[in-house]
């Protein structure tokens, strides 16, 4: 897929460099897929971080000096702070570049970015559906992508061969690449990923403010399967909150049905319905063998390996 | 811990051999605690498995039989089997045998076995904190419990030799031991594994009710963190049914709580209300970090490598 004689891009710009763009910066180097890497960080430690890691050739404190003659600009910070990074960029755009992201949530990506870029600049938002619940670059690394889907929601109209290209690039970093509206996205994801990260933070709260003595228990005692919940409720604070600001009609949509169906539960528990809670439970057996069976079964990191295959 | 000179035991009976049964059958003999080690298995497909298996010296398909001449008798079955288990058994017991279990609450297997035994029979109930989400004698594995706690609830007046004996036996499986009240069990468990495992087989269970052709995005783009939800949810039914029978008042407490802390964060979602979403985000860390340090990060199975160290 990647050729490689001639990379795919001449320089792809990173814009926010933390686990997902240093992985990005990663992969992309691994594979040859750029010319040239830079990025832009707003921290000091950052910009010193990522220079001797060695994973980019150049970093920028702002980002209209990162994207200054690159092909690929690729948004990797927090979706709040989109608006504004658009906007100190586009004067530094020229027509042809491509402008795509990862963030989490793609409606209002399209609604904070797509104003500030200018004429025959081309907008290829994305999401890779991968991560893990560490942060900073020092978290990344380049098989990150290997094996895990990306969806791209392209506004109606978007230049073909830029999508191609986009499309070319996750395949080389060894995603699965799925195409779809928006809004779709935003719906599909609240159900996969954003819901249970509100359930996580909220369940793990609740053992939060137990009484102390209790604490150190629910620590000592969190195999019995909590301390699957507290590994996604480490994730980062303003990445999520970022995620629930914008994503607020589906995730509410999704929690309704959750809250309705965990009544069900409550009240069969209450009422002592063995048969109620029986076969509620067996009915969610089916959805894992799917999971297990598409490959997408392993834990959250794909450097773990993926043993749910017996 | 274990002399291996001679066995702890010199005839442990196991009641039920799947997943846990069938690990402690592995993991003593591998580690040389009994002289013999026999269970009994209701079903023929069980007790020809366990043959072929040769992880016992022999199997039965009455609990009278299986423990007759046995010193140290562990019930593997769901918690709703253990008043007849008890009941049948208690002709062929004598006088010093130990009789402990694997049940994952504890109140009500003391209300359900305690009657059932006769004087001079010591019962000392137990739960290891470990498990994986299969099920049936061929998913145990020998290191199921290495380095996991196991939980003792001796009723007050216990033998204070035989609840030494199983505490040695633990050890020597390679689990660290920790003795409370069966009611403190009870309401620990009730946070660090039963509201999860409701909470999991609730959001799948909302997944499932979702039209078809999402169902199929559900499964392709679990990987943001609703597989880890699904991990749980693939658990036995009957298993599970019987913990929410048996632990309701402490269930329905954390239940409580759990559904008012989510109510705040669903306002505070509707209202874009930020500050009190990162805020929250914020505190769940520390959690995760004591479970770290506690070294009881690794996933749900002990084979899996712990890798939340760094
Ligand atoms: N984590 C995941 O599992 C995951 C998965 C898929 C997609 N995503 C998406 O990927 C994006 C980045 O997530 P991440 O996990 O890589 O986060 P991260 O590790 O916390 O890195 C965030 C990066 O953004 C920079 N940044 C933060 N706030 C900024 C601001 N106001 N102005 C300029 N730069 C800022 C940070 O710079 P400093 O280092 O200087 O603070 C850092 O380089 C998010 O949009 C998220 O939705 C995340
Ligand atoms: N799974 C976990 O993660 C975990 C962790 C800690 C504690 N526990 C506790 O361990 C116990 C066993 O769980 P498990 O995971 O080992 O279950 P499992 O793999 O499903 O095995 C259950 C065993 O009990 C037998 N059994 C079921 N119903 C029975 C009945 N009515 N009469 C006689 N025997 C019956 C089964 O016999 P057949 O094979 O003939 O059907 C099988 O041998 C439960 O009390 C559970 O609470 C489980």
């Amino acid at each position: 897929m990647s050729d490689t004689k001639e990379p795919l891009f001449n320089r792809i710009a990173l814009i926010g460099i933390g686990l997902i763009g240093s992985s990005l910066a990663r992969a992309t180097k691994q594979r040859g897929l750029a010319g040239e890497i830079v990025a832009c960080a707003r921290s000091k430690a950052t910009r010193d971080i990522v220079m001797e890691l060695g994973i980019v050739d150049a970093v920028y404190e702002t980002p209209v000096e990162a994207v200054q003659d690159a092909d690929l600009i690729i948004l990797c910070t927090p979706v709040s702070t989109y608006a504004d990074l658009a906007q100190a960029m586009s004067p530094a755009l020229k027509p042809g570049t491509i402008v795509s992201d990862v963030g989490s949530v793609k409606e209002s990506v399209i609604r904070d970015v797509g104003p500030h870029l200018p004429d025959g600049v081309h907008f290829v938002p994305g999401h890779p559906i991968a991560g893990t619940e560490h942060s900073g670059p020092e978290a990344g690394f380049a098989e990150l992508f290997d094996g895990r889907w990306c969806i791209l929601t392209p506004p109606v109209g978007t230049n073909a061969a830029a999508l191609a290209k986009i499309t070319t690039y996750w395949e080389a970093l060894g995603s699965m690449v799925e195409i779809m509206t928006p809004h779709h996205h935003d719906k599909v994801l609240a159900i996969t990923s954003h819901l249970p990260h509100l359930i996580a933070y909220t369940i793990v709260g609740t053992a939060t403010d137990l009484e102390e003595s209790q604490q150190a228990d629910v620590v000592k005692f969190s195999a019995g399967g909590f301390r699957d919940f507290t590994r996604i409720a480490a994730s980062d604070p303003i990445m999520w909150r970022d995620v629930f600001l914008n994503n607020r009609e589906a995730v509410l949509e999704m929690l309704q049905r959750f809250s309705e169906d965990l009544s069900v539960l409550q009240r069969a528990v209450r009422w002592g319905e063995g048969d109620i809670l029986e076969d509620r439970f067996r009915k969610t057996r089916d959805i894992r063998r799917g999971i297990v069976d598409a490959h997408q079964a392993g834990t959250f990191d794909a450097r773990e390996p993926d043993n749910d295959g017996n």
